[in-house]
């Protein structure tokens, strides 16, 4: 359902699939104004969907988490095992209950915040927060573009156009993964550098002061302001590159000894590794919605062997 | 079952545990030659261990894999819901099936093979195959203390005492962190150090060309020999810290796109990190099998909520 960024990703996820087949891409727009990349597979007007509940097993959903998810999820999860990549933790709780319920109502199952973080991120902390109770978690992100946070230097009166960086802070990383547990502050943990490209005319001073003072954004944060024009943002700011790391630090032996266990991710593309994570999460909603499963669920709903293409027996003779 | 280092491991890892309690330690030992660190928990000889079917949820299986397992987890698996460390990757097919055979004629939940490696390292392993199945695992050991390669050592006419450390090399962890997905050798991955106490009189030339040319064990690898005394082994090779390195190099969208994913532990104690997953794999064993699972199962085969002392809620608030 959706055919941006995020669409292109699940088909390139489903082709790399061995027992999985792309039934049909739904979209809000005119079907006949989208051409996909897989040949023969009907394009369909998303008005449209209820009609192919017996035609498919599971649907990707692949909107935004602002105003598409809220939504979509929990009506297509009355009709259909779905996967979506909500990713707006303050609201986990409030769009959880909304899928689960419509998904009890519809017999089907619905898994929320499938990607990287929430993803693979709450997978780390989880685990690690599960074997070493005692500790500390630490999140560091990027070095990659935050989407959340371009838009907010664009609503700039006087932006043109904008991408901002967030940059993990490096001798904070080696401070925790050291060991000592540091306290760190939201401005010790991340900087944050912005490209930004001016209207003819845009005062830059205020520009820049005003992006440095901009609350919760980057008051908060090192931030670096670059002026450059529309084609060198063109030219060398597209990149959907991200990443990030996920620390526990703990003790055992009532404090005795010190752990640290590391997971980090460093992805040329963000949106296809997000769907590759989901494509594995759509495989686990059918195959615990045949098992008889219903309702809302999140990946640490989901025992790990649910998602392989792989037999159990495969796994544990190879991976285990 | 059994109270040596796992076993005291199990004994800290539970009392960090809010919701745990140490029922009894079983040992093949004369109980009263035995002295725990928990006040007022009963030490109980093992050939009574069936009597204390009611009174325990889950027994945590404390002995080694060469010989302890492969006997002790089927046979109380009929009995008690269990968990090993069991880690024979060559003879996993065959425990799993003594063990699941033994849960399911009981009907009680066992869990093998779970530790970090195979546990933690597996699940790594597993979760990046799944989410990018274009791509190939790297597994890195060390540093830290082999105790197989240690005992081959001291099995070398004239070897008194001897220590094994297995040591990445930092240019290939390098090499597959920079995504070029390199094809490495065995001697390319690790080096083998080890540090050996002679008898008197033993020929040193003669036993660091057997320790070097010793197949399986030290053939393969770029291997250093360091003749110490008993003194300097006790005083410095006593240390029981180890960890490693799992990366999944990997590619989206039919090769245009790459991904590293790394996940890697750096552990002051190898035997207490080992019990602390333990630990949270029985409280998932209990809760399986009250809600009416039983047989056998690995890491694979478990949802991460079912590790967790915090509830769904709780999790998905905080942690997603």
């Amino acid at each position: 359902m959706g055919y941006g960024n995020l669409g292109r990703g699940v088909e390139h996820a489903v082709a790399a699939a061995g027992d999985m087949e792309l039934a049909a891409v739904f979209t809000r727009r005119d079907p006949a104004s989208l051409t996909i990349r897989t040949p023969d597979v009907p394009v369909v007007s998303a008005a449209e969907a209820e009609a192919w509940q017996d035609k498919i097993d599971v649907m990707i959903l692949c909107g935004g988490s602002a105003t598409d998810l809220p939504e979509q999820t929990p009506k297509y999860a009355r009709l259909f095992n779905v996967v979506d990549s909500f990713d707006t933790h303050a609201r986990v709780p409030e769009h959880f209950a909304n899928v689960d319920e419509a998904a009890k109502a519809g017999g089907k199952v619905g898994i929320i915040s499938v990607g990287w973080d929430p993803g693979m991120f709450s997978l780390a902390r989880v685990y690690s927060t599960a074997v070493l109770p005692q500790g500390k978690n630490y999140t560091f992100w990027g070095k990659g573009l935050s989407q959340g946070h371009s838009d907010a230097l664009r609503r700039i009166d006087g932006v043109k156009d904008a991408r901002q960086y967030t940059i993990p802070v490096e001798a904070s990383l080696e401070a925790v993964r050291s060991g000592s547990q540091p306290e760190l502050t939201t401005r010790q943990m991340h900087t944050r550098e912005c490209f930004v490209v001016l209207e003819d005319g845009a005062d830059a001073a205020r520009i820049e002061r005003e992006i440095k003072e901009m609350p919760n954004y980057f008051s908060d944060y090192d931030t670096t302001v670059h002026f450059i024009s529309q084609a060198e943002l063109d030219a060398n700011h597209k990149s959907m590159a991200h990443g990030g790391f996920v620390f526990r630090s703990g003790t055992t032996a009532g404090g005795a000894n010190s752990h640290v266990i590391e997971y980090s991710l460093k992805l040329d593309s963000n949106p296809e590794f997000t769907t590759s994570v989901l494509v594995a999460y759509a495989r686990a909603a059918y195959r615990l919605n045949q098992a008889g499963d219903n309702g809302g669920k999140t990946v640490f709903d989901i025992a790990p062997a649910l998602l392989c293409e792989q037999s159990g027996e495969d796994l544990r003779a190879h991976l285990l």
